[in-house]
């Protein structure tokens, strides 16, 4: 559920079909030495980021920047990864240097066989690249009917309650759980104010930033709605903005991030050591151990048939509940192809020649 | 770390030791019919809840509720439970009408017997009254050298993004980790903009409520401050307040909640069944499954020292990470006593009489 003021103008849209999305996108992986596999996986979890609506973490935030890092060998190409402890629920990986999208898919894969076997599992991941829309891996989970839950801990942008420095990333939480005829429940929210992507998404398109959405220099929320040129002139907020309004709770949500995903698999917060990279916290509950799946599913839809036909407050259209929007997205861009920034297209045009990769459109 | 406005004013004050509060506390559910062993769970879970400065869950407001359940048979005092499910890693409890805070000593417990075989244990509960604050849980299980963590689904008090009618509850979530020299890391919040607890406090203290707090009858987030008379003239907003402010991720969070405590444990949402009682999530994560214990205590103190001693904002004293307000509140009135208002002693004074039991002052 994206706010109007985030949307790629008509006017600057191309449309791209997924199947050239998908193929493009690997094969610029390929080029950078990734396996065919793996490179199928990074580019299904980039494209389903477009395809559902979250273009903030989708090709044109992230690909060019992934691009550049795996150029300057901050990224690793290399398939596999190392395996550092595990139990029969858990695992702790150390992906290594390698990219977010590619380890991923595989982590949470890792996480749903543990919970075939013991009723629920866990595997985090430290020392990794960016894993874009989380909520994706917690798709993942609940196709396999299991619930989702991703945790991740990453970046150095929000400024916890009272504080005047950013010491938190603004490690998202997600959830995903599968429902019958409704779609999926599909959360994933950054906690601070608004993600971090936001901002970038925000100058590109000359939008204004809302009251207490970003803070001073000096950790003090800004009041006031504003334009922004320069991501370097303000701090991000957490969830609630002010103390008053709840900010400590959204700070102390991105903490319970950084807890479950970097100091549980042995890693050390960004605050204390800049650059370690990102770490995430993969968690499948298989249904089947907790209750009936048939059941479950009917509960799922009840409930979120209940939150989208309620009557809307005065001056709304309708009620949605997390995943709605995106599934409607999802259709829709099937259909019609993905609105993309004719500058993205620009992007791409660059990056396909350069890499000697057939062109996007 | 509670609002000066929801602090009981000095004036009222009546400091009470916590031998007397856990001694009275327990003696109460015996009499209503309750195990000593499980009273004693039960006075715990309140009196640690005061103990720590969370008066919104201590005895002050829910005591009275669970005597009056008790006594309206709504409640039951029996020992025991049943296991409708489980597996290595996970089990679901219908708690048959038993109080919460005396279920849930139990099913944490449970989470880490399951965590300490295979890494990670969860437990779900069902059909139970209330849990209080849900911190002590998770601190249950960091007292065990896991992390604890958290979910509850109950009531119909909090109005979705965007409707006009309240169809969740204010479920809370928490997340307990310990640390070596510094205070464990103990995060509890509804995912509503406030408490529910807190306007009942606000409305005894005479407080005012702050702006987006709360909605109207029609679900439009009211946004002056004012002070409350009557519950009943409005709904709560989620953690964010408004739209534009993130209450999409507060209604997000609370679905959260719902899914991992009601859904599976088999149970069904209050908004779709009223009165269906409080539904719960405790899981218990073995921090040597993940990583060394010593290793992963020097990071917690590393962060949680990082925040602590931070530069505040202007116009600030200090920064406080979640749990340690928490942590000062327990050694000052361990030391002085809990101060409870006079009225809430006047209470104690008419519910020992009432049942025969020696007075808490």
């Amino acid at each position: 559920m994206i706010l109007d003021r985030f949307k790629v103008p008509e006017k600057d849209q191309v449309l791209v079909q997924e199947a050239a999305l998908r193929r493009t996108v690997a094969q610029i992986f390929e080029k950078l030495g990734v396996t065919p596999e793996d490179a199928a996986d990074g580019a299904d979890v980039l494209t389903m980021a477009d395809l559902r609506g979250v273009e903030t973490h989708g090709v044109s935030n992230m690909l060019r920047q992934y691009v550049r890092d795996y150029k300057a060998g901050k990224l690793s190409p290399k398939p596999g990864w190392s395996i550092v402890r595990q139990s029969p629920g858990t695992a702790v990986i150390d992906a290594e240097r390698r990219l977010g999208v590619i380890v991923g898919p595989k982590a949470m894969r890792l996480a749903v066989e543990k919970a075939k076997q013991v009723g629920v599992g866990v595997v985090t991941v430290f020392n990794s690249g960016h894993f874009g829309a989380i909520g994706h891996y917690a798709m993942q989970a609940a196709e396999q009917d299991m619930v989702g839950v991703c945790f991740t801990g990453a970046g150095l942008s929000v400024v916890p309650t009272f504080a005047s420095k950013p010491l938190l990333g603004t490690n998202p939480i997600a959830l995903a759980a599968p429902a019958r005829h409704e779609a999926p429940m599909l959360f994933d929210a950054a906690t601070s104010a608004i993600a971090g992507n936001k901002i970038r998404l925000a100058i590109r398109l000359g939008s204004p930033l809302l009251p207490s959405w970003v803070t001073d220099k000096d950790g003090t929320p800004i009041m006031e709605e504003k334009p922004v040129f320069d991501r370097d002139d303000f701090f991000q907020a957490p969830l609630g903005g002010t103390r008053e309004q709840g900010s400590h709770k959204g700070y102390g949500f991105a903490l319970m991030a950084e807890v479950l995903s970097t100091v549980l698999s042995g890693a050390v917060p960004t605050m204390l050591v800049q650059g370690s990279g990102s770490k995430n916290h993969f968690a499948a509950y298989d249904i089947e151990a907790f209750t009936d799946l048939e059941h479950f599913k009917d509960t799922m839809d009840q409930m979120l048939k209940t939150l989208r036909t309620a009557p809307p407050a005065p001056g709304h259209d309708r009620v949605l509940y997390p995943g709605l929007s995106e599934a409607e997205e999802l259709a829709k861009r099937r259909a019609k192809g993905v609105p993309l920034h004719k500058e993205v297209i620009e992007w791409f045009g660059q990056c396909t020649r350069e890499l000697g990769v057939a062109p996007l459109v």
